[in-house]
């Protein structure tokens, strides 16, 4: 595949995973008596990679994420060399689900973005439950840790071809399961991007832990993975 | 297989479609206490595509849905000859399973129609969550295009062979995790055709919305997979 | 394999779906504030079919019920003679299973059998949501008939191999989803059988329908996906 | 792979089981109004295992449980001399995961572990439902007589290549679906000792009924597959 069929590939990918992931939240969560809840916030974000995985896989790698990227470099399994191109598909493709989600959001008459957040990550004031900084930044890079070390593990040859979509969707939706209440869960920094541009404030002020943690996390993942996994050990 | 079978084949399947996502949403979503919710709907719905293309793939490819045969057709894996035996067997086959559910629902005493009405999809007004008309068009088209763009990947000679199944019945589930609150969800017109059918009134004069939308929705995604994924691109 | 082990089989593996589906009823679902509901239901029976399927299926063929083992002999896939074995060993698995849930049940000091009915099925007053007789049988035969139509489809030749056991377990959860309010689920005379034993009264004099209604619904599905499917049509 | 790289495995894997199983229950379940209730944490629990399977099985076999490990070894599957090996690695892992989690669990400032519990299982006065000490001791015998049942059967050679993860996360979910009010659900040694060590108090004292139940039930689970499925019976 081309380089620029892998982007729009990136591109349409992560637009999904924004629209997917965060749509539920803002549109079906807290939906009264009958909302999805947290538990449906979480089966959507996981399956909106399964989904995507299934589609786009054999194009791109179906990567939807800039702290994949880097863990999968890390891990010795992508070329560096296009990870800008990657990084920025992805980062656009959330951008320009946000602003469509946004869009959709405000065809409900008494919508306000002030109390709805449009699914925005945050620490301290900016978190769901009131967890401090320290331990959302902890918390998102352990789990970004976990995510690609499972990555590296479900896509590596000895494990059962054909699996790696549903047990990497399924992984972000456990993620989800466990950290919303801490940081609304992010481990994905142009996931934390799109609603923070368009939510402002404590969001964009917050933005640099969303880049930091899970691609720190990512990296550590993809690299632990690869030296345990080494056969001349 | 015959034209007769693969007819019959989507009659009884699209049946199943409507049969068990509205009464799952007729029967179970709101029951006191222990109901299923938004969550258990969109499962359900997502869970009758999963079992019936295991059981029909072979048979008719299991489409289930007008804006799956014309996103096919568009994408280049479906004979635009076969579009009406296909439409006709999926819209009949609807029908007759919003008939067969009222007749269920009115097996409780208290049922009542107008209160209940059998899961028909709907707009402004007719919008469980009080979303515009535009905004329902947009999410109808939007999530058909994203349906039929998995679709067309899972169905891909390069991804995984099997799962598609799974793929593309948890897709259901996930659009359906978004978008209950604006429409009802349909992204399928023979879905919306059947209760609508049943119920009259608002419904049937908002149906043209879920034909044109899904199907102009899915033209474009299956259209635009293909574009994408040339080989020679 | 033996008989004897065929049997064993059958027996262990019903035993596990009346011990998890109705055990996840009475234990879990209406667990104070957090419990798993009607939803938590209908994923525990459906998930002791994936379980035991991928566990004993290549022992027994895994019914675990006696409409299931009825409906493929009309289908054409399984022996006459072997009828008998199966159902008398699926119907003890069940009713032991009832039995232990009711021990399990009483180690809990408010237990109260009268209020909690050990999940047992039921029409009119029996039924959950007070849903009249007719309106039970119909909803078990119907669904006993897609639940057939199902199992043959998955099992086929054609259709991808190793998957049967989620199309199956799925599709159960699936039923639930539709019909725990209507006769709290049967589609198996063996798991109606275990419970109506301990607790009695309606449920006992209700029995026969748990049985008419699901064969004949078996049968049927199982002869017409058959005839659909013969390829010389 | 090497006894250290088999170690290590384990370590990580256990980590996560009680990372994820018990840190959704401590920060996931009763979230305010969209909290994942007993549901959630069921999933979380079976999804660690989907995803850690695909990661490591390929390493270690992914056991994460000593009760597993017993009963492989009890099935035939797993060499007597690694037992220690396997059950001091997969204990570390959980103990360090469950100090981890405290940690987390302390981000938020009104957090109370007495209250809170940090997911520790019990019996009698330390059952989330007020089950007996005997009825528990049933219950983790019985339970892990079948989770061992079902690991047996899907890692059979004559079961369905590559979907072992699947079935064995998708028991465990469902283990916990029947039993959390019981027990808090254990079935696994390792995953009792982090918590109890971090708690305290009752939990540590009823800590051996979480050793002695699921290794005896895990012991005759696969004694019982080994021997139902002798193809010499």
């Amino acid at each position: 595949m081309s380089n620029i069929q892998r982007g729009i590939a990136e591109f349409i990918g992560t637009f999904w995973l924004v629209l997917g992931g965060c749509g539920s939240a803002v549109i079906s969560a807290a939906f009264p008596e009958v909302g999805i809840g947290l538990l449906g916030v979480s089966l959507a974000f996981g399956l909106t990679v399964v989904t995507m995985a299934f589609a786009i896989g054999h194009i791109s790698g179906c990567h939807l994420n800039p702290a994949v990227t880097f863990g999968l470099w890390a891990g010795g399994r992508f070329d560096g060399k296009d990870i800008p191109l990657y990084v920025i598909a992805q980062t656009l493709g959330a951008i320009a689900a946000a602003f469509t989600l946004f869009v959709i959001a405000t065809g409900k008459a008494d919508y306000s973005l002030a109390a709805n957040g449009l699914a925005a990550n945050g620490v301290g004031e900016g978190s769901p439950g009131g967890y401090a900084m320290m331990t959302g930044f902890l918390v998102e890079l352990l789990l970004t840790f976990f995510f690609l070390f499972v990555i590296m593990g479900a896509t590596d040859a000895k494990a059962p071809a054909g699996f790696a979509p549903l047990a990497i969707g399924l992984m972000l939706a456990l993620i989800h399961l466990i950290s919303i209440p801490v940081t609304n869960t992010s481990v994905n920094p142009a996931r934390s991007t799109g609603p923070a541009l368009v939510v402002g404030g404590l969001a964009l002020q917050q933005l640099w832990l969303f880049w930091v943690a899970p691609i720190l996390g990512g990296l550590l993942g993809g690299f632990v993975y690869k030296e345990l996994n080494k056969t001349a050990a």
